[in-house]
Order: C-alpha cells, then sequence, then structure tokens
C-alpha cells in the first residue's frame, strides 16, 4: 500500500474527530498531552501505545516525565500527516479514556 | 534520608565518572543520547529503566523517536543533581552496554 499525506480536507476533518489533538507550530504534526496518576499510570500506557505502534510499525515522537506524556504524531514518508497518523491517535485517545 | 545536592566538586567528579554524559545548558542536570538498533530495542531498554526508576522512585524526562531515546536527569527536591541521579545514570550505562 502507497501511503499517501493527507490533504487539508482531510487534515480538517481529521481533527474535527480528534478534538483533544492540535497541529503542531511550523510543522505538518499533530500533538497531544497526556496527564496520569502517577509514573506507573504513565509507562503502562506507554507500553501499551508501544506494543501497537511496533506492530503497526508506525511510531511516535514522545516525551515523558513522572505521570506526563507529551505525543507528536507525523509519517516521516510523506513529510506530513497520514492515515497511520489519525490511526494511531483514536488508538492513544480509546486506551487513555480507560 | 536527606537527600543532598551534590556541591560543585561532587558534580564534577560524578562527570568524570560519567563520560558520556554531559551538563544541560542552563540547568543543573546531565543528559545522554543513546541510539539502538531500531524501536524495539529502545523501548526494551526504556523499560528496564523505568523498573529501576520507579522502584527507586526517581525518575528521568526523556524523549523517545524510533531507535532514539535522549535522556535528561535532575533531582526535583534539590533544585540540582543528587546521587540519585548518579546512581541512575551508572545503570542506564551498565544496561546500554550489555
Amino acid at each position: 500500500m502507497t501511503l499517501k499525506k493527507l490533504d487539508a480536507q482531510e487534515q480538517a476533518d481529521a481533527l474535527t474527530t480528534l478534538k483533544e489533538w492540535s497541529l503542531v507550530d511550523g510543522r505538518e504534526a499533530i500533538k497531544r498531552t497526556l496527564v496520569f496518576k502517577d509514573f506507573n499510570a504513565a509507562f503502562g500506557f506507554m507500553t501499551r501505545v508501544a506494543l501497537y505502534a511496533d506492530k503497526a510499525d508506525h511510531h511516535p515522537e514522545w516525551f515523558n516525565v513522572y505521570n506526563r506524556v507529551e505525543i507528536t504524531l507525523a509519517t516521516h514518508d510523506v513529510q506530513g500527516l497520514s492515515v497511520r497518523d489519525v490511526n494511531l491517535a483514536k488508538f492513544i485517545d480509546e486506551i487513555f479514556k480507560q
């Protein structure tokens, strides 16, 4: 499957669905910050995302300190956003709600 | 145990031992960047560090993208470096060598 960059309309549609995500300044990427009860909860979450990401061969850029996780998603191969970012963001939102 | 901030001499001694670490500009903190074979290896390493960190109740600030992990260590309670950072840095160096 050839991966395709989201066009402006598709990007706008995606952001309408992904209400917790916002565009990164100066980059075609989306970001979200998540706060957990403690490090154990934050890293447990990261581990679930890591398993998903490695299976999907689509990895986040992320920063963690204690109970906070800042995630940026973009698709290197298309130099912007693709459906892989949307899918990973949806997965993150879904498990964060749990 | 009261945690004590490393004084200038202790900090210099620690950095002599921790050859792969350097001081962060404008902060009393140390940093190291590690590169792995792939995401699986990088996240496996992060998991080992996470288990150590949570047991020691001393957590890193870290950023990961794919096979790269950038780690910053500092001790919030002393607003600088403490023996906990030195111990965590040594642990990181030890398992990275493996």
